[in-house]
Protein backbone atom coordinates (compact mmCIF):
# COMPACT_ATOMS: atom_id res chain seq x y z
CA UNK A 1 0.00 0.00 0.00
CA UNK A 2 1.25 3.60 -0.99
CA UNK A 3 2.20 5.22 2.09
CA UNK A 4 0.80 8.98 2.68
CA UNK A 5 3.86 11.15 3.99
CA UNK A 6 4.56 14.90 4.89
CA UNK A 7 8.74 16.21 4.45
CA UNK A 8 10.53 18.76 5.73
CA UNK A 9 7.55 20.76 7.47
CA UNK A 10 9.63 23.07 9.18
CA UNK A 11 7.54 24.61 12.79
CA UNK A 12 9.10 27.02 15.31
CA UNK A 13 9.34 26.19 19.00
CA UNK A 14 6.22 27.75 19.40
CA UNK A 15 4.18 25.46 16.85
CA UNK A 16 3.78 27.83 13.86
CA UNK A 17 4.38 26.50 10.46
CA UNK A 18 3.78 29.65 8.78
CA UNK A 19 4.12 33.68 9.81
CA UNK A 20 1.61 36.08 9.81
CA UNK A 21 0.53 37.95 6.58
CA UNK A 22 1.98 36.08 3.10
CA UNK A 23 2.68 37.99 0.28
CA UNK A 24 3.47 37.56 -3.06
CA UNK A 25 6.95 38.54 -1.99
CA UNK A 26 7.22 37.03 1.69
CA UNK A 27 5.25 33.38 0.94
CA UNK A 28 5.88 32.41 4.93
CA UNK A 29 4.89 35.86 5.87
CA UNK A 30 6.59 37.89 8.80
CA UNK A 31 8.62 34.66 9.30
CA UNK A 32 10.61 35.01 6.08
CA UNK A 33 12.82 32.62 5.91
CA UNK A 34 14.18 31.91 9.05
CA UNK A 35 11.81 28.79 9.24
CA UNK A 36 14.06 27.18 6.08
CA UNK A 37 17.41 28.12 6.79
CA UNK A 38 18.56 24.92 7.81
CA UNK A 39 17.24 23.44 4.25
CA UNK A 40 18.80 25.93 2.19
CA UNK A 41 22.29 25.09 3.34
CA UNK A 42 21.62 21.64 1.90
CA UNK A 43 22.71 19.77 -1.03
CA UNK A 44 19.26 18.79 -1.77
CA UNK A 45 18.34 22.45 -1.72
CA UNK A 46 20.82 23.53 -3.86
CA UNK A 47 20.80 21.22 -6.46
CA UNK A 48 17.03 21.94 -7.25
CA UNK A 49 17.91 25.61 -7.56
CA UNK A 50 20.17 24.75 -10.22
CA UNK A 51 23.79 24.55 -7.84
CA UNK A 52 26.35 22.49 -6.81
CA UNK A 53 27.59 22.66 -3.45
CA UNK A 54 25.85 22.52 -0.07
CA UNK A 55 26.55 20.78 3.53
CA UNK A 56 25.87 17.13 2.43
CA UNK A 57 25.39 16.12 6.47
CA UNK A 58 21.92 15.16 8.27
CA UNK A 59 19.92 17.70 7.71
CA UNK A 60 20.62 17.21 4.05
CA UNK A 61 19.95 13.21 4.40
CA UNK A 62 16.80 14.02 6.20
CA UNK A 63 15.45 16.30 3.53
CA UNK A 64 16.32 14.49 0.50
CA UNK A 65 14.12 11.77 1.27
CA UNK A 66 11.33 13.88 0.22
CA UNK A 67 11.03 12.46 -3.46
CA UNK A 68 11.86 9.40 -3.08
CA UNK A 69 9.47 7.17 -4.56
CA UNK A 70 6.70 9.83 -4.47
CA UNK A 71 3.72 10.11 -7.39
CA UNK A 72 1.68 12.90 -6.63
CA UNK A 73 1.21 15.81 -3.82
CA UNK A 74 -1.51 17.39 -2.02
CA UNK A 75 -0.96 20.99 -0.69
CA UNK A 76 -3.21 23.53 0.28
CA UNK A 77 -4.22 26.70 -2.11
CA UNK A 78 -2.43 28.76 0.10
CA UNK A 79 1.09 26.84 -0.45
CA UNK A 80 -0.20 27.32 -3.82
CA UNK A 81 -0.43 31.27 -4.00
CA UNK A 82 -1.16 34.13 -1.96
CA UNK A 83 -4.82 34.46 -3.93
CA UNK A 84 -7.35 33.95 -1.79
CA UNK A 85 -11.30 33.32 -3.10
CA UNK A 86 -12.36 33.38 -6.33
CA UNK A 87 -9.17 33.12 -9.17
CA UNK A 88 -8.89 36.55 -10.13
CA UNK A 89 -5.17 35.66 -11.80
CA UNK A 90 -5.58 32.95 -13.80
CA UNK A 91 -1.86 33.46 -15.09
CA UNK A 92 -0.27 32.37 -11.87
CA UNK A 93 1.27 29.15 -11.67
CA UNK A 94 2.71 28.92 -8.24
CA UNK A 95 5.94 30.37 -7.06
CA UNK A 96 8.09 28.03 -8.93
CA UNK A 97 9.03 28.91 -11.97
CA UNK A 98 7.76 27.30 -15.61
CA UNK A 99 10.06 23.91 -13.97
CA UNK A 100 8.52 23.35 -10.48
CA UNK A 101 10.55 20.85 -8.72
CA UNK A 102 7.69 18.08 -8.07
CA UNK A 103 7.48 16.66 -11.67
CA UNK A 104 3.99 14.75 -10.24
CA UNK A 105 0.78 15.81 -10.65
CA UNK A 106 0.04 17.96 -7.68
CA UNK A 107 -3.81 18.25 -6.05
CA UNK A 108 -4.38 21.73 -4.87
CA UNK A 109 -7.45 22.05 -2.42
CA UNK A 110 -9.15 24.66 -2.82
CA UNK A 111 -13.00 26.04 -2.69
CA UNK A 112 -12.55 27.34 -6.05
CA UNK A 113 -11.93 24.90 -8.71
CA UNK A 114 -10.22 25.79 -12.56
CA UNK A 115 -8.66 24.09 -15.20
CA UNK A 116 -5.40 22.06 -14.77
CA UNK A 117 -2.39 23.66 -15.53
CA UNK A 118 0.32 21.66 -17.25
CA UNK A 119 3.61 22.94 -16.65
CA UNK A 120 7.45 22.04 -17.53
CA UNK A 121 8.92 18.68 -16.14
CA UNK A 122 6.44 16.77 -15.48
CA UNK A 123 4.39 18.68 -13.20
CA UNK A 124 0.22 19.66 -13.15
CA UNK A 125 -1.39 21.02 -10.90
CA UNK A 126 -5.13 20.11 -10.13
CA UNK A 127 -7.50 22.02 -8.68
CA UNK A 128 -10.05 20.53 -6.29
CA UNK A 129 -12.73 21.35 -4.09
CA UNK A 130 -13.18 17.93 -1.96
CA UNK A 131 -12.53 15.97 1.26
CA UNK A 132 -9.13 15.07 2.39
CA UNK A 133 -10.24 11.19 1.65
CA UNK A 134 -11.44 11.72 -1.57
CA UNK A 135 -8.67 14.30 -2.64
CA UNK A 136 -6.31 11.35 -1.35
CA UNK A 137 -8.72 8.76 -3.56
CA UNK A 138 -7.68 10.72 -6.69
CA UNK A 139 -3.94 11.76 -5.37
CA UNK A 140 -3.35 7.70 -4.47
CA UNK A 141 -4.68 6.71 -8.48
CA UNK A 142 -2.60 9.34 -9.83
CA UNK A 143 0.11 8.10 -7.97
CA UNK A 144 -0.06 4.76 -9.81
CA UNK A 145 1.19 2.98 -6.85
CA UNK A 146 4.02 5.00 -5.81
CA UNK A 147 3.68 7.14 -2.15
CA UNK A 148 1.74 10.50 -2.11
CA UNK A 149 3.06 13.62 -0.28
CA UNK A 150 1.17 16.03 2.04
CA UNK A 151 2.84 19.65 0.75
CA UNK A 152 1.09 22.05 3.29
CA UNK A 153 1.00 24.48 4.27
CA UNK A 154 -0.05 23.49 7.97
CA UNK A 155 -4.13 24.05 7.97
CA UNK A 156 -3.75 20.69 5.17
CA UNK A 157 -1.25 18.77 7.32
CA UNK A 158 -3.42 19.20 9.70
CA UNK A 159 -6.57 18.13 8.52
CA UNK A 160 -4.72 15.11 7.11
CA UNK A 161 -3.10 14.59 10.58
CA UNK A 162 -6.89 14.88 12.26
CA UNK A 163 -8.51 12.35 9.63
CA UNK A 164 -5.41 10.23 10.47
CA UNK A 165 -4.31 9.72 7.24
CA UNK A 166 -0.93 10.04 7.24
CA UNK A 167 1.84 7.49 7.68
CA UNK A 168 5.35 9.45 8.17
CA UNK A 169 6.09 12.64 8.66
CA UNK A 170 9.50 14.70 8.96
CA UNK A 171 9.08 17.72 10.57
CA UNK A 172 11.86 20.10 11.50
CA UNK A 173 11.28 22.24 14.75
CA UNK A 174 13.81 25.70 14.43
CA UNK A 175 14.48 27.60 17.51
CA UNK A 176 12.48 30.53 17.30
CA UNK A 177 9.73 32.01 18.45
CA UNK A 178 7.45 33.25 15.92
CA UNK A 179 4.55 34.43 18.03
CA UNK A 180 2.14 34.44 15.21
CA UNK A 181 0.81 32.56 11.88
CA UNK A 182 -0.49 29.53 11.60
CA UNK A 183 0.14 26.54 13.53
CA UNK A 184 0.32 23.11 12.74
CA UNK A 185 0.07 21.41 16.24
CA UNK A 186 -3.81 22.58 16.93
CA UNK A 187 -6.07 20.09 16.80
CA UNK A 188 -4.34 17.36 17.31
CA UNK A 189 -4.09 16.66 21.19
CA UNK A 190 -2.75 13.21 21.72
CA UNK A 191 -1.21 12.69 18.45
CA UNK A 192 1.74 11.26 19.27
CA UNK A 193 -0.27 8.36 20.40
CA UNK A 194 -0.41 7.44 17.14
CA UNK A 195 3.34 7.56 15.89
CA UNK A 196 6.79 6.33 17.11
CA UNK A 197 8.41 9.36 17.25
CA UNK A 198 12.01 9.82 16.68
CA UNK A 199 13.90 13.17 17.26
CA UNK A 200 17.57 14.17 16.69
CA UNK A 201 19.10 17.21 16.98
CA UNK A 202 21.76 18.06 13.80
CA UNK A 203 24.57 20.87 14.24
CA UNK A 204 22.43 23.63 12.78
CA UNK A 205 20.29 23.59 15.06
CA UNK A 206 17.39 21.91 14.23
CA UNK A 207 15.62 19.39 15.66
CA UNK A 208 14.31 16.81 13.29
CA UNK A 209 11.25 14.79 14.49
CA UNK A 210 10.12 11.53 12.22
CA UNK A 211 6.57 10.03 13.15
CA UNK A 212 6.05 6.46 11.62
CA UNK A 213 2.30 5.09 12.20
CA UNK A 214 1.90 2.52 14.54
CA UNK B 1 26.69 39.61 39.59
CA UNK B 2 24.18 36.84 39.95
CA UNK B 3 21.95 34.87 37.41
CA UNK B 4 18.60 34.45 37.24
CA UNK B 5 17.89 30.63 35.84
CA UNK B 6 15.31 28.31 34.71
CA UNK B 7 15.72 24.80 35.03
CA UNK B 8 13.99 21.55 33.78
CA UNK B 9 11.39 23.05 32.42
CA UNK B 10 9.26 20.87 30.32
CA UNK B 11 7.27 21.97 27.44
CA UNK B 12 4.39 19.94 24.96
CA UNK B 13 5.06 20.15 21.19
CA UNK B 14 2.81 22.27 20.97
CA UNK B 15 4.04 24.66 23.54
CA UNK B 16 2.18 23.56 26.38
CA UNK B 17 3.68 23.76 30.31
CA UNK B 18 1.06 22.30 31.78
CA UNK B 19 -2.49 21.04 30.64
CA UNK B 20 -5.76 21.81 31.26
CA UNK B 21 -7.95 21.23 35.17
CA UNK B 22 -4.64 21.48 38.07
CA UNK B 23 -6.26 19.68 41.37
CA UNK B 24 -4.88 18.37 44.64
CA UNK B 25 -4.26 15.26 42.72
CA UNK B 26 -3.26 16.72 39.31
CA UNK B 27 -0.66 19.36 39.46
CA UNK B 28 -0.04 19.41 35.84
CA UNK B 29 -3.47 18.85 34.95
CA UNK B 30 -4.45 16.69 32.30
CA UNK B 31 -0.73 16.31 31.50
CA UNK B 32 -0.31 14.06 34.13
CA UNK B 33 3.06 13.06 34.39
CA UNK B 34 3.71 13.27 31.02
CA UNK B 35 5.77 16.44 30.75
CA UNK B 36 8.12 14.94 33.57
CA UNK B 37 8.91 10.96 33.24
CA UNK B 38 12.28 11.81 31.35
CA UNK B 39 12.86 13.69 34.53
CA UNK B 40 11.65 11.07 36.50
CA UNK B 41 14.34 8.11 35.83
CA UNK B 42 17.34 10.20 36.34
CA UNK B 43 19.27 10.04 39.59
CA UNK B 44 18.33 13.42 40.87
CA UNK B 45 15.18 13.16 40.87
CA UNK B 46 15.28 9.59 42.75
CA UNK B 47 17.81 11.01 45.34
CA UNK B 48 15.14 14.35 46.12
CA UNK B 49 12.69 11.60 46.73
CA UNK B 50 14.51 9.74 48.95
CA UNK B 51 15.63 7.04 46.91
CA UNK B 52 18.70 5.39 44.96
CA UNK B 53 19.55 4.57 41.50
CA UNK B 54 18.14 5.91 38.29
CA UNK B 55 19.69 6.85 35.23
CA UNK B 56 22.79 8.90 35.36
CA UNK B 57 23.01 9.72 31.31
CA UNK B 58 22.74 13.54 29.96
CA UNK B 59 19.03 13.87 31.67
CA UNK B 60 20.35 13.18 34.72
CA UNK B 61 23.15 15.41 34.14
CA UNK B 62 21.12 18.42 32.94
CA UNK B 63 18.30 17.88 35.45
CA UNK B 64 20.84 18.09 38.01
CA UNK B 65 22.56 21.47 37.36
CA UNK B 66 18.94 22.92 39.14
CA UNK B 67 19.97 23.67 42.44
CA UNK B 68 23.43 24.16 42.18
CA UNK B 69 24.63 27.91 43.15
CA UNK B 70 20.96 28.72 43.99
CA UNK B 71 20.12 31.02 46.70
CA UNK B 72 15.99 31.87 46.53
CA UNK B 73 13.74 30.43 43.76
CA UNK B 74 10.77 32.95 42.78
CA UNK B 75 7.29 30.70 41.62
CA UNK B 76 4.07 31.35 40.72
CA UNK B 77 1.03 30.66 43.04
CA UNK B 78 -0.35 28.22 41.06
CA UNK B 79 2.96 26.17 41.24
CA UNK B 80 2.56 26.41 45.05
CA UNK B 81 -0.79 25.13 45.08
CA UNK B 82 -4.32 24.47 43.29
CA UNK B 83 -6.04 27.74 45.69
CA UNK B 84 -7.04 30.61 43.80
CA UNK B 85 -8.05 34.18 44.85
CA UNK B 86 -7.91 34.75 48.72
CA UNK B 87 -6.41 31.99 50.74
CA UNK B 88 -8.82 29.97 52.69
CA UNK B 89 -6.65 27.00 53.76
CA UNK B 90 -3.78 28.46 55.41
CA UNK B 91 -2.46 24.65 56.14
CA UNK B 92 -1.82 24.28 52.60
CA UNK B 93 2.09 24.61 52.74
CA UNK B 94 3.01 23.31 48.72
CA UNK B 95 2.60 19.84 47.19
CA UNK B 96 6.27 18.79 48.54
CA UNK B 97 5.85 17.25 52.12
CA UNK B 98 7.31 18.95 55.05
CA UNK B 99 10.85 19.18 53.87
CA UNK B 100 10.59 20.72 50.45
CA UNK B 101 13.40 20.32 48.06
CA UNK B 102 14.47 23.76 47.83
CA UNK B 103 16.64 24.62 50.77
CA UNK B 104 16.59 28.33 50.84
CA UNK B 105 14.02 31.16 50.49
CA UNK B 106 11.28 30.68 48.41
CA UNK B 107 9.01 33.93 46.77
CA UNK B 108 5.46 32.91 45.68
CA UNK B 109 3.88 35.76 43.86
CA UNK B 110 0.23 36.43 44.32
CA UNK B 111 -2.01 39.09 44.12
CA UNK B 112 -3.06 37.72 48.08
CA UNK B 113 0.02 38.27 50.39
CA UNK B 114 -0.12 36.09 53.78
CA UNK B 115 2.18 35.31 56.78
CA UNK B 116 5.82 33.62 55.58
CA UNK B 117 5.78 30.10 56.22
CA UNK B 118 9.01 28.55 57.62
CA UNK B 119 9.25 24.67 56.43
CA UNK B 120 11.94 22.17 57.49
CA UNK B 121 15.16 21.81 56.12
CA UNK B 122 15.95 25.67 55.08
CA UNK B 123 13.14 25.97 53.06
CA UNK B 124 10.88 29.79 53.62
CA UNK B 125 7.95 30.49 51.69
CA UNK B 126 7.39 34.05 51.32
CA UNK B 127 4.20 35.36 49.58
CA UNK B 128 4.92 38.53 47.70
CA UNK B 129 2.56 40.99 45.72
CA UNK B 130 4.61 43.04 43.21
CA UNK B 131 6.48 43.09 39.98
CA UNK B 132 8.79 40.83 38.83
CA UNK B 133 11.45 43.65 38.99
CA UNK B 134 10.75 44.18 42.88
CA UNK B 135 10.52 40.30 43.52
CA UNK B 136 13.94 39.45 41.89
CA UNK B 137 15.38 42.50 43.79
CA UNK B 138 14.26 41.10 47.27
CA UNK B 139 14.99 37.09 45.76
CA UNK B 140 18.13 38.31 44.83
CA UNK B 141 19.29 39.81 48.53
CA UNK B 142 17.84 36.75 49.98
CA UNK B 143 20.09 34.52 47.89
CA UNK B 144 22.72 36.42 49.26
CA UNK B 145 25.14 36.79 46.62
CA UNK B 146 24.12 33.37 44.80
CA UNK B 147 21.67 33.04 41.83
CA UNK B 148 17.95 32.95 41.78
CA UNK B 149 16.09 30.16 39.55
CA UNK B 150 12.80 31.01 38.33
CA UNK B 151 10.86 28.22 39.25
CA UNK B 152 7.37 28.48 36.94
CA UNK B 153 4.54 27.98 36.25
CA UNK B 154 4.31 28.76 33.01
CA UNK B 155 3.03 32.37 33.16
CA UNK B 156 5.30 33.12 35.82
CA UNK B 157 8.77 32.38 33.52
CA UNK B 158 7.05 34.12 30.67
CA UNK B 159 6.95 37.33 32.62
CA UNK B 160 10.28 37.37 33.55
CA UNK B 161 11.37 36.61 30.27
CA UNK B 162 9.24 38.94 28.54
CA UNK B 163 10.60 41.61 31.34
CA UNK B 164 14.00 40.20 29.99
CA UNK B 165 15.16 39.67 33.52
CA UNK B 166 16.54 35.95 32.60
CA UNK B 167 20.30 34.84 32.22
CA UNK B 168 19.92 31.22 31.68
CA UNK B 169 17.12 28.59 30.67
CA UNK B 170 16.64 24.91 30.25
CA UNK B 171 13.44 23.64 28.96
CA UNK B 172 13.01 19.87 28.35
CA UNK B 173 10.76 19.79 24.87
CA UNK B 174 8.63 16.33 24.98
CA UNK B 175 6.91 15.02 22.26
CA UNK B 176 3.65 14.81 22.81
CA UNK B 177 0.89 17.32 22.28
CA UNK B 178 -1.01 18.29 24.78
CA UNK B 179 -3.58 20.32 23.36
CA UNK B 180 -4.08 22.41 25.62
CA UNK B 181 -3.42 24.02 29.07
CA UNK B 182 -0.90 26.81 29.54
CA UNK B 183 1.87 27.66 26.99
CA UNK B 184 5.08 28.79 27.56
CA UNK B 185 5.52 30.96 24.54
CA UNK B 186 2.93 33.40 24.24
CA UNK B 187 3.65 36.69 23.69
CA UNK B 188 7.64 36.08 23.40
CA UNK B 189 8.52 36.63 19.67
CA UNK B 190 11.88 37.19 18.98
CA UNK B 191 12.70 35.23 22.39
CA UNK B 192 16.03 33.91 20.16
CA UNK B 193 17.32 36.92 19.58
CA UNK B 194 18.45 37.88 22.97
CA UNK B 195 19.47 33.91 23.51
CA UNK B 196 22.49 31.34 22.36
CA UNK B 197 20.31 28.54 21.73
CA UNK B 198 22.21 24.89 22.50
CA UNK B 199 19.68 21.84 21.55
CA UNK B 200 20.11 18.10 22.05
CA UNK B 201 17.66 15.36 22.07
CA UNK B 202 18.71 12.38 24.23
CA UNK B 203 17.72 8.94 24.24
CA UNK B 204 14.79 9.43 26.42
CA UNK B 205 13.32 11.21 23.31
CA UNK B 206 13.63 14.71 24.58
CA UNK B 207 15.42 17.57 23.77
CA UNK B 208 17.19 19.32 26.00
CA UNK B 209 17.49 23.35 24.50
CA UNK B 210 19.84 25.71 26.80
CA UNK B 211 19.06 29.62 26.14
CA UNK B 212 22.43 31.58 27.02
CA UNK B 213 21.24 35.02 27.59
CA UNK B 214 23.44 37.04 24.93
Amino acid sequence: MSRVRVHNFSVSLDGFATGEGQTLEEPFGHAGGRLHEWFFETRIFRAMQGKTGGAAGADDALARTWNEGVGAEIMGRNKFGPQRGPWEDHEWTGWWGPNPPFHTPVFVMTHHPRPSVEMEGGTTFHFIDATPEEVLRQAREAAGGLDVRIGGGPGVVRQFLAADLVDHMHVAVVPIVLGRGERLWDGLEGLEQRFDIESVTTPSGVTHMTFTRR
